[in-house]
This record gives structure tokens, C-alpha cells and sequence, in this order.
């Protein structure tokens, strides 16, 4: 089982995130936990000191299997479906930034809440067709550098634009990039999807890193979705990526890592 | 086994609710269908004419077990937490304006989002004391007219003014009315309470009012919650209130009141 957690290397006010702060602080007791890898949240990483964070990852043995991007959005405002074509070059101009990164690290990059949604008064037709158009020039980046995108749908009181399995296979379909695909995440299937192994079977050629967090975004184990189960079925369809924590840092940041890591391999097939 | 359905008789914004409409139009199919009951969401008591709403349950025999209220927040922003004393009054006035239509019908009065939150730029100490106080007030009168108001827990993205049945029952202590009890709604339990049962069990002695939505709040059979679990629970706890079903109109209205009752049948201990 590949198992990784998400650290925030940048402090933001988006909370379901069971770590934040810097490399050294968490690398070598998440290795020690028996993770190895961690999924970095970035805001932008040209604030990021690339050659630390790149010897601390080879010093404690730690891979980076995707790097997450909504911050710019929770701290910025940044979206790919904003009305103003200003923001949304914004948008897709840090997307990009995180291209040569992820090419270093040999990470995919998440879209998640960087499409943003479309406001109460905005026109929802204009603006998934922005968040089209914007995926699209993204996309043809990440071809060209080789990296693959990844977009997360969001249960329906984080975003309109895109909130299920079904709506994100429709996307691909409408972008049509291989470097495109999905990224399923627990917390929100528990809410969108009416049965959650039947989603993941479906979405089965489309993902290659799956977020878990409990029903109630608290680390595996301390809310009421079927974990074994769900472990069951990767198992079952040969799924070979990584299992990414993400979650509150509940009861508290160590105890959510340690916890999250212990119930997994309890319930795990041995 | 009592069962109702939410029906609101002014247009609102509010989504999950399956029925929008007159009396006229949908007492008597509900009836047909197997209901007993019709749970009225009602934005402002003073614009309903009481006396045809009376008839229409005379003449279709369903009972109004409970009276929702929270369009007035949703379409005029009245909270009980608000800043503004002059918001907080009028919130304050428009539950008790409620009173003596629930006593005409013997209904319960549910307090949801009418409760408001406590928003980013507030202090959330005094947007909870203000909640108190302002449920203090409603409970006062309440007691008077020997009306029972419940508060329903609502989940993380709709308020952050009690979310579990363990705030809800924290919140009883503190207001200490015996007018005063809870509504746990399943879908708000299945994001907030780790085991839906188990919650169910410990606020026992608080509710005589249940809400029935799937995880995705389409009708019960839509989703993944076990309804036959938790109808066993209330069958063993002794349940003898309603089962009110607050959904999504989906797959449209009509098959959602059939769907739900259909489906609750099936499942149900005969």
C-alpha cells in the first residue's frame, strides 16, 4: 500500500489538512510512521525553496506523489471559471508554475478548488466554459512537460462545477488530453455518490492517487465510511497508486497521521 | 409507521425540499400515496390563509406534525446570531408569529437555519450567546402556549451553530426548557456523526421529530444510508413520532414523495 498525507507548506486558512509547516518538521516521523510518501500543498511555489525541500525528500526517503494547488484559490481568489479574464490568467499562469516542480518532484498536480465555482450571479454555461478553456491551456502544458493533472471532484457546498465521478468522466471526455484525469476523494464521494465502490470502480481508468478521509473529514477510522471495503475494491481492480490522507488535523496534527496509518493497515488485506 | 413530507407553501431558494405549492395541489395525493402527515415550511405565517389550510387537512385527513421556518433566513436573513439587535428582534418575532398557527394544527416548530451562523468577520462566542439568548426568548413563549420548538442539527457548511446531537444536547443544558428538544436529520448526520445509529440512540429522549434524507439528499433508496438500520433502531428505541422526509425534488417531485414512501415500505419491519 502506498500511503501518503498531505502537509501544507504554507499556512492557509483551508482546514482540512492534517499537517502544515516545513519539511524537516514532518518528513522523517511520517518515514518513521511508516508512510512513504507525502502530498505537498502549495500555494505557490515560487515561495518554496526547492533544493531544501528536494534534499529533505531524499534524506528521509520520501517521494512527493502529487502536489494540491487550492490554496490560490482560498487565499487568492484565483479561479479557472472567474467572469474576469484577468483572474483566470492568473489562475492558469500559477497552475502552470507548478509544472517544473512537479516535473523535479515526479508529481501529478491536483485541481481541486483552483476551478473555483460559479457565483449566484454569474451565468453557470460561461462558466464551466471558462473552466473548459482554462483546463484545456493547462492541460496542454502539462503535455508538453509531461505531467499529469488531476481534477478532484468536490461535494456540492465546495464547488458547482464538477461534483461527481460521472460529471468528471463527462469532462475528460470534453477536454480529451492524456495527461488528464481524476482524483476521487472519500469525504466527498460519502456525500455525492450514492454508492461509493460503484464510482470507484467506474472512474477505475481514471485515477492514479485517491484521497481518503472519514465521513466526517477526520482521519480513516474515526467516522462511519467502509474503508475495508473500499480497500477491498482498489485491491480487487489492481489499483497501484497512492492512498493520500487528507483531512482535519483531528484529534490533533501527530495523532491524525499516527491514526490514520494505524487503521488503514488494520483494516487492510494482509 | 407516521410519515410526512415537506412542503412548502411560498416559493423559496431553499433546494431540498421535494414539494412547492398550494394545498390544494398535493394534500390529497400524498394521502393517496400513504402519507399521514405533511410537514409545512412556511417563510411567514402571516401571508398563509389559515383557515383554507385548515380545511384542506380537514378534507385530505393528513396532520401537520411540524412547521419548518428557516426561509426567513434563507430569503430575508433573519438569524438569531446576528450582530444587529433590530435582526435578532425581528428573527425573534417571525418564530413566535409561528406559535399560533403550530397551536392551531398542534405542530411542533423547527428551528434550522433560522439560527443563522456566526460569519468570518464575527466573534463566534458572542454569535452562540446571542443564539441562547434569542432561543431563550422563543422557548418563553413557547412554554405559554405549550408549543415544542426543536432544533435541528444542521451540517458544517450550513452553519457552525451546532452540527452533532452531542452540541445539540449540550445546547438543551444550557437553554434548560422542557418546550426545548432536538431534530436529527440523516443527512446532516451522515457528514456529521461518525455512527448515525449511535447518535440516534444517545439523543433518545430529546426528539419526537426525525428527518429523512439519503447521503445525497435525494429521497431514502437514492443513497447509500441504511435505512433499515435505522428504522430497526427506531423500532427498538420505542420511536413513535414522524418521519418527515426533507429531500431534494429529484428525480422530480412526484417521484420523490412516491419514491421515498415506496422505498421506506420496502424496507421497513413489517
Amino acid at each position: 500500500m502506498n500511503l501518503s498525507i498531505v502537509l501544507s507548506l504554507q499556512p492557509t486558512q483551508f482546514s482540512a489538512l492534517a499537517l502544515q509547516g516545513n519539511p524537516e518538521d514532518h518528513f522523517h516521523k511520517l518515514k518513521t510512521l511508516g508512510y512513504n510518501g507525502v502530498e505537498l500543498a502549495i500555494r505557490d511555489p515560487s515561495l518554496i525553496n526547492w533544493n531544501h525541500l528536494e534534499e529533505e525528500l531524499n534524506f528521509s526517503g520520501l517521494v512527493v506523489p502529487a502536489i494540491g494547488t487550492g490554496q490560490a484559490y482560498v487565499e487568492e481568489g484565483l479561479r479557472f471559471s472567474s467572469p474576469s479574464a484577468e483572474i483566470r490568467k492568473k489562475a492558469i499562469h500559477r497552475l502552470k508554475s507548478h509544472l517544473p516542480l512537479a516535473k523535479r518532484l515526479q508529481a501529478g498536480v491536483i485541481i481541486g478548488l483552483l476551478r473555483g465555482k460559479v457565483e449566484k450571479n454569474e451565468d453557470f454555461g460561461k462558466g464551466y466554459a471558462w473552466m473548459i478553456d482554462s483546463l484545456r491551456a493547462c492541460c496542454e502544458a502539462a503535455e508538453k512537460e509531461g505531467i499529469k493533472l488531476w481534477v478532484e471532484p468536490l461535494n456540492r457546498y465546495e464547488t458547482n462545477l464538477i461534483n461527481t465521478i460521472e460529471e468528471g468522466i463527462v469532462l475528460l471526455d470534453q477536454i480529451c488530453s492524456k495527461n488528464l484525469g481524476l482524483l476521487p476523494d472519500t469525504f466527498h464521494m460519502n456525500i455525492e455518490e450514492p454508492v461509493i465502490e460503484e464510482s470507484l470502480r467506474k472512474a477505475n481508468p481514471y485515477y492514479k492517487h485517491i484521497h481518503f478521509a472519514d465521513s466526517n473529514r477526520w482521519p480513516p477510522g474515526f467516522g462511519h465510511i467502509d474503508f475495508k471495503s473500499i480497500l477491498h475494491l482498489l485491491n480487487e481492480i489492481g489499483y497501484s497508486g497512492f492512498i493520500s490522507i487528507e483531512c482535519l488535523p483531528r484529534p490533533d496534527p501527530d495523532e491524525a497521521a499516527r491514526g490514520a496509518i494505524d487503521y488503514l493497515k488494520k483494516v487492510a488485506i494482509p
